[in-house]
């Protein structure tokens, strides 16, 4: 399955957590993929990328349709209940930032794309 | 030094790069540090925030004050240069989002703050 998240035509929105993990796993990696797995049956989920290094800084971008899907799913049952355990037992920091994404583009050896429109 | 960006207050932007490294370091890790540095030199820089995974995946997110800044980060010469040498170089993937952040917070353990708005 791609890391990636598919390229939608934007705007649509982007949720930017970066976090530091604490030591030890403490039912972190359960959680974690449980969220993702919840994350896509919210509406307006577009997708989720994902990556963290071996001293534990982590950056999860994921992607909405709108900012009202963003704010339906910090609300959602599950996902509040385990961001309140989460903080201070599975992160020693972390900062969360949502963003409206205006232009997008990628480039993928496997295929003959470079869809690059510029910013000027 | 600490790897989380400062968390001036919005709107700013950030240029979100995930990215999949090809294999072979190839002079990755050198561009990337002399990247880094020469980022932080240009104006609207805020910081950046990235990292990297042992299967290669990466997500580098920089701000940036305004989209002219972006524009001109994007257009300056050493960047452009090492841009078109790493496209099929050092990455078998890349893709590329410019986002307007229009809310943020954080949390760190070390410090009694937990500055959440919320969205609603």
């Amino acid at each position: 399955m791609s890391r990636f998240a598919p390229r939608p035509e934007p705007p649509y929105y982007a949720v930017i957590f970066t976090s530091q993990r604490a030591q030890g796993d403490d039912g972190y990696s359960a959680m974690a993929q449980r969220m993702a797995e919840l994350a896509a049956q919210q509406p307006g989920y577009l997708g989720i990328e994902s990556t963290r290094d071996a001293d534990g800084l982590g950056i999860t971008v994921s992607y909405w349709k709108t900012l009202a899907d963003v704010a339906a799913w910090r609300r959602q049952g599950e996902h509040a209940a385990a961001r309140d355990r989460g903080r201070g037992r599975w992160y020693s920091r972390y900062e969360l930032r949502v963003a409206k994404v205006e232009r997008a583009y990628g480039w993928d050896r496997g295929h003959d794309s470079v869809a690059d429109p510029g910013l000027d």
